[in-house]
C-alpha cells in the first residue's frame, strides 16, 4: 500500500514513510502530495489508523447551552464549572472541545462519538424535553461516556451531576424566618430546568403550615434584567403586606431584583430580606452584600468531567451546599 | 476495498456502506466489527477520507496560557476573549479545541495542525521567549492560519491582534495629574509579556520632563496577591513623598493595592490617586469604584478568530482604549 500511495504520488517509499510518521524533514508540497494520493487510495497513515481503531480522540466534548451575544462565559456559574471541567481534563490529558449549538439545532451527540470527535462528553444547560432525553437516552444505551450538570432527565438519573438545590433553598429560606422575616415570597428560574422546580421545593419545604399554600412565586429566567423587571410586583407585595423577604433562585436575579427595588425607594435589610443562590462573585462584592446559597460549580464541572472521562463514577449523594449569610437577609430592628 | 472489509468483517457489502455513511440502523457490536477490519486494512470511510484530503477538522484551537488550579476562566481578561472567540467561531461554524499547556510543556502547534486536530489556532499569552518565537516563525512560514493576542513577537507582528496598551496607560497617567497628583508611580506586570513594557511606556510618556527617570516602579505579576503583596513598599513611597498615585498595569493588581493599603490605613482619594487596567466587573463593583483603562478584550478576541479562520486580515491599527473615570484617582481636596 505504502508503494501505491509512493507511485501515485510520485515519491520515494522512505518519503512516505516519512510524511507518515510526522517527520519535519518534509516539504510542505510534498506532504500534500502525499496525503492526497493516500486519501485517493483510501490509505491512512499508521497513528491516524491506529486512532481510528482505538477510536479515541483525545478529547471531551462540552456541549454548551445557547446564550445569545456568547454572555456565557462571563456568568459565574459557567466559569466556575469551567474550571472544574478544564483541571480534570489537564490532570488526565484530554483537550476540551466546546461545542456550541444554536437555538433548536440537533448538534447530534451520537455522531460526535461515532466520527471520533470526542471520546466523552459534558452536556452543559441539557433540558428534559422530548427531543433531548431521546437523544441523550440513545446516547446512553450506546454505552457512550456521557454526564450532565444540574438537571435530572427521567431514565437518566445516573448520568447527572447535581448539586443539592432543593436544600440550599430550604437553608435560605429557613434563614430568613429565623432572622423574623414573616411572608417570604420565592423568584423562581425558568421552566424546563429541573432545578427551578427544586429550588422552589425547598423553599416550600421551610415554610410553616399556614404559609405553604400562601406565598408568593414570582416568575424570572435566572437573568439580572428579569429579577430588575419584577421590581415592580414585588414592590406590591411589600406595600400589601404579601411578602415581606424574597428566596430568589439565583444570585442575577437577586441583583437585578434589589437594584429595581432601590429605586422604588425599598433597601433590603430595612424594608425586606433577601437572599440569593450560586454565591458568586457579584454577591461579595455588591452594596449591601448579600446572603447566597453556596454551591461549588467548580467541584460539579471537575466531577462531571472524571465520569465523562470515566476515571469516576456517579456519586451517590448529591453535592453539598451551604448558606453564606451577609447583609442582605438581616432584619434590622 | 469495501468487499474485502465485508469479508474480513464477516458482513454483507451492505452493512459495510451503512456503517460509513453514518447510519443509524447498525448495531453497535457490527459497527465495531466493521471499523476494525476497515482500520486493520488501512481503509477509512469516505467521509473521513474526504475530511482527510480537505485537511479540515472543523474546529478552531485556543491554546491556553497554563495558569494553576484553572483560575484562568474566571478572569475577566480571559473569559471577555473567550466570548469575541466564542461568537466568531459561532458565526462560522467552528468548534474551538481549547489546548492547555503544562508550564515548559510543547504542545507542538505544527502537530495540531498536521493532525488536522485543528484548521486555525488562538495562542493566548503567547510570549516573546526563544522556543515559543521559533514554533510560531515555524507555523508562520508554513502558512498556518494563526494569531496570538496582546503580546508583540519580533517577525511576527502580522499574527498580533493588540489592543492600545501604550495609550491606556498614558491616559490614566495624564488623568492622575491632572487631578493634581504630582508623583505618579508604576505597577508593572511580569517581564516577557510586552503588553507589560508597553503599558510602562505609556506611563511614562505622560510624565513630564522632571519625573521621566525619577518615578517609582514596583514589579507585580498581574494578579490580586502580587498587589497585595506591594501594599507596604507602597505606603513607604507615600510616606517617604516618593509618590502620591499610583496606575497599576492591571485591575486585579489596583484592587489588591488598594486592600493591601487600607490595611496600612491609607485611602484612595484622600491620601493617594489609583488606575487600573482592564474595566474589569471588579473595578464597578469595589468600594470604592476603581478608575481603569477599558480595552475591548471581547473585540480582540473575536478579531483574532476572525483571522485565524481566514475571514479577514489583520487590522493596520491597535484596537482603542479609552479610561473610564470612577472613584478611586479623584483627588478629594
Amino acid at each position: 500500500m505504502r508503494k501505491q500511495v509512493a507511485e501515485r504520488a510520485g515519491v520515494s517509499e522512505a518519503t512516505v514513510s516519512r510524511v507518515f510518521s510526522e517527520s519535519d524533514a518534509v516539504k510542505e508540497k510534498t506532504r500534500e502530495k502525499v496525503l492526497k494520493a493516500a486519501a485517493e487510495l483510501g490509505y491512512v497513515p499508521n497513528e491516524l489508523a491506529r486512532q481510528f481503531a482505538r477510536k479515541r480522540s483525545g478529547n471531551l466534548g462540552v456541549m454548551l447551552p445557547f446564550v445569545p451575544k456568547a454572555k456565557l462565559f462571563s456568568t459565574y456559574y459557567f466559569y466556575e464549572m469551567m474550571g472544574g471541567i478544564s483541571e480534570a481534563a489537564q490532570q488526565h490529558g484530554a483537550d476540551l472541545l466546546l461545542l456550541q449549538r444554536m437555538p433548536g439545532e440537533d448538534r447530534g451527540c451520537g455522531l460526535l462519538f461515532r466520527q471520533q470527535k470526542i471520546d466523552g462528553l459534558i452536556l452543559l444547560g441539557a433540558r428534559d424535553i422530548a427531543e433531548e432525553r431521546e437523544e441523550l437516552l440513545k446516547l446512553d444505551a450506546e454505552g457512550r461516556s456521557f454526564a450532565f450538570v444540574n438537571q435530572r432527565i427521567d431514565g437518566l438519573e445516573h448520568r447527572a451531576v447535581e448539586t443539592d438545590h432543593r436544600r440550599g433553598c430550604f437553608l435560605a429560606a429557613e434563614h430568613l424566618l429565623q432572622q423574623g422575616w414573616r411572608r417570604p415570597a420565592f423568584v423562581k428560574g425558568p421552566p424546563g430546568f429541573s432545578n427551578s422546580l427544586d429550588r422552589l421545593l425547598g423553599f416550600r419545604d421551610a415554610m410553616p403550615d399556614e404559609l405553604k399554600g400562601e406565598h408568593a412565586v414570582l416568575q424570572g429566567n435566572y437573568s439580572r434584567t428579569s429579577g430588575l423587571a419584577l421590581a415592580g410586583e414585588a414592590a406590591e407585595l411589600l406595600r400589601s403586606g404579601q411578602a415581606d423577604a424574597f428566596v430568589a433562585g439565583n444570585d442575577r436575579m437577586a441583583i437585578g431584583l434589589l437594584q429595581g427595588l432601590r429605586q422604588l425607594g425599598y433597601e433590603s435589610s430595612r424594608d425586606y430580606g433577601l437572599t440569593g443562590f450560586d454565591d458568586s462573585d457579584g454577591a461579595r462584592l455588591m452594596e449591601p452584600t448579600l446572603t447566597s446559597v453556596s454551591a461549588s460549580f467548580y467541584e460539579t464541572g471537575r466531577m462531571a468531567a472524571l465520569i465523562a472521562l470515566q476515571v469516576q463514577s456517579m456519586p451517590v449523594d448529591k453535592l453539598p451546599v451551604g448558606l453564606v449569610v451577609r447583609e442582605s437577609s438581616l432584619k434590622r430592628t
